[in-house]
């Protein structure tokens, strides 16, 4: 029996699905893919660098119980969110004769979960798949919820379709590979659910950083926790017509400097979100709707963690400010012209404002240019 | 007031719509739209063809209800159903700052309405879209049900998204501007819905094929009668794990042929569809299933309709066995390595057979392509 330290369960109706997590759920993908989808037939989706990690792992379970697949091993990076890595994995599952009722598997870290589900959810008008998250950021967010795409010359994640997964398996192992830059970046997603809504939890996180990042029994708690916080917005929300845009949570900040620095490794994708969540609390705060000393205690937190927090800690230039209201305008975020934000009351109190004024926007973050 | 002739209601839940059939609705368009999507705004999808034909009396309609809209126009033809053209309009949406609840317009064939309503399906996770089809084929079709998608190198709408329409306007002064031919090859997918399993349809439909080719009212009652016969197979299977598959009589052997003929003008997709409707008529009384006559019946009444029906019919060279094999075998119509046709009893009673063996088909074509 392969051991499941957690279940959560994403109870979606007729797209319900678990996620298990536990210490070395590779060694058993081969058994458990086996007891839940006979007969099937798998298309493996990964990138280079967790191809040499984790990928004969899985392939080596894989064959043990006797399933037939095949690999789409693509470079790793931001970049590879494209339309042309899509068409790359699209023709790849056609080539490999997969069928309707076949599976894609997504092993790897964000990029390649929102690519290979994306792909999954456009072949042959869609295709079932599986994540396997390898990085602290997919296990913790993206590979929860079925938010697929890739990105836009115009825009991250702009294109794309909501797509839930069947299964989700994380296995903890894979973290211990993952560098430093990488699990801190993913733990910016963490602090957002104690940001959002979970006071509680950001006080357990203060007290228990050290061991997630250490790899104690915190670790997988913290996930558990995570995927529970996730599972229970997207069950109410699962489109994002309504309460489900507080996971976005500084991504509207996040996804603008992200586009200035060309989604390149100058800024992390979490570390973009860790700029952009202490951005949102300092721009509640200059609103009077936030208390200073909560917009602190987030940014002294994420600091600890070794994640960047201001404008300044990004390396090189960054755009004016206009190229950066450009790219907070064309965030998905946007209704009928006015700007929807995540503001907060404090920690734990996030809440949706749909009508922020571009100008004020502005101001504030012309002055935290030279913050 | 619009002169609306006919409403087909597609009673699908939330995803609910309905079918405009009228005289000139593409004049109605702009009052018909401010009083269904109050407030939203409009990108345009439609090729040059139609741009030239039918896109004034679109933008005239607009203009007068004060209405805020953008156009993108493709090249005509089946080509345009590319990954590039996808990207290509998917890029227009975003350029034109179009938000999650403005909505597409697919005004235009086939083509156009599967391009612009996967476009509509993956930009920003999902838009709203309108179907205006121009052509009969896109009427009586493919404007009604929810497909949508583009063309592999490996197979015909091998990649896509169920996405249902919020409405659809059918304008049957569109058609009075349509070639004969491509009039002919969307009667094909009129013939269709009699085959299927409404014998008196058929019946119907041999004898007012002359006044629904001339224009007079039989034209709105076929393209009534078989929206409403689609509606009724869309709501009892959206997604196609079951019945629907029926409305793909024919398109088997459609698709292998289009498919070897480059998508072009050689072989219309209506044109391909008359062909497989034959042959899986033909196919049927070598099983011993269907009588001959029938199939003799289903025969002369396509071609005195103007359309092909024997492979003989298609100018230049076609494939071998083995490449038509091999596509037939690509078809998503698929399951487990066995062949699933469209088989029939007869005109009107088509049923789903999941168990054709690749080499009685094989034999079937080999002798087809002489006779």
């Amino acid at each position: 029996m392969p051991q499941i330290d957690h279940t959560v369960h994403v109870a979606l109706g007729e797209r319900a699905y678990d996620i298990l997590i536990g210490p070395r759920l590779l060694e058993e993908a081969g058994a458990i893919l086996a007891d839940r989808f006979p007969g099937r037939r798998f298309g493996i989706v990964t990138d280079e660098t967790v191809a040499k990690a984790q990928l004969p792992r899985l392939q080596t379970a894989l064959d043990a119980a006797g399933l037939s697949y095949s690999a789409i091993v693509l470079p790793p990076g931001e970049a590879t969110k494209s339309y042309s890595a899509l068409e790359q994995v699209v023709e790849g599952l056609l080539a490999a004769r997969l069928e309707r009722g076949d599976l894609v598997i997504a092993l790897g870290g964000g990029v390649i979960g929102d690519l290979a589900g994306f792909a999954a959810a456009i072949t042959r008008r869609g295709m079932d798949f599986v994540q396997m998250p390898t990085s602290l950021l997919a296990q913790v967010d993206s590979s929860v919820g079925g938010k697929t795409g890739i990105n836009s010359p115009q825009g991250k994640n702009l294109v794309g379709a909501f797509h839930q997964p069947r299964l989700v398996l994380a296995d903890l192992s894979t973290l211990d590979t993952l560098p430093l830059r990488q699990f801190a970046a993913g733990y910016a997603e963490v602090v957002k659910y104690g940001l959002i809504d979970d006071p509680q939890f950001f006080e357990w996180l203060e007290a228990n950083r050290s061991e997630i990042f250490a790899g104690g029994p915190a670790r997988g708690e913290a996930i558990a926790r995570c995927c529970a916080h996730k599972a229970r917005v997207v069950i109410e929300d699962e489109t994002e017509t309504g309460v489900r845009a507080l996971l976005n949570l500084g991504h509207t900040f996040g996804h603008a400097l992200e586009k200035d620095t060309g989604y390149s490794d100058r800024l992390l994708h979490g570390e973009g979100v860790s700029i952009g969540m202490v951005l949102a609390h300092g721009f509640s705060t200059r609103l009077g709707l936030a208390p200073g000393q909560d917009a602190s205690r987030v940014e002294n937190h994420l600091k600890a963690a070794g994640l960047p927090t201001r404008l300044a800690d990004i390396p090189g230039e960054i755009g004016s400010t206009e190229t950066l209201m450009a790219a907070v305008a064309q965030d998905k975020k946007v209704q009928r012209g006015a700007l929807t934000f995540i503001l907060t009351r404090g920690i734990g109190q996030a809440f949706i404002e749909k009508n922020v004024d571009p100008q004020v926007v502005h101001g504030y973050l012309e002055e935290m240019r030279s913050a």
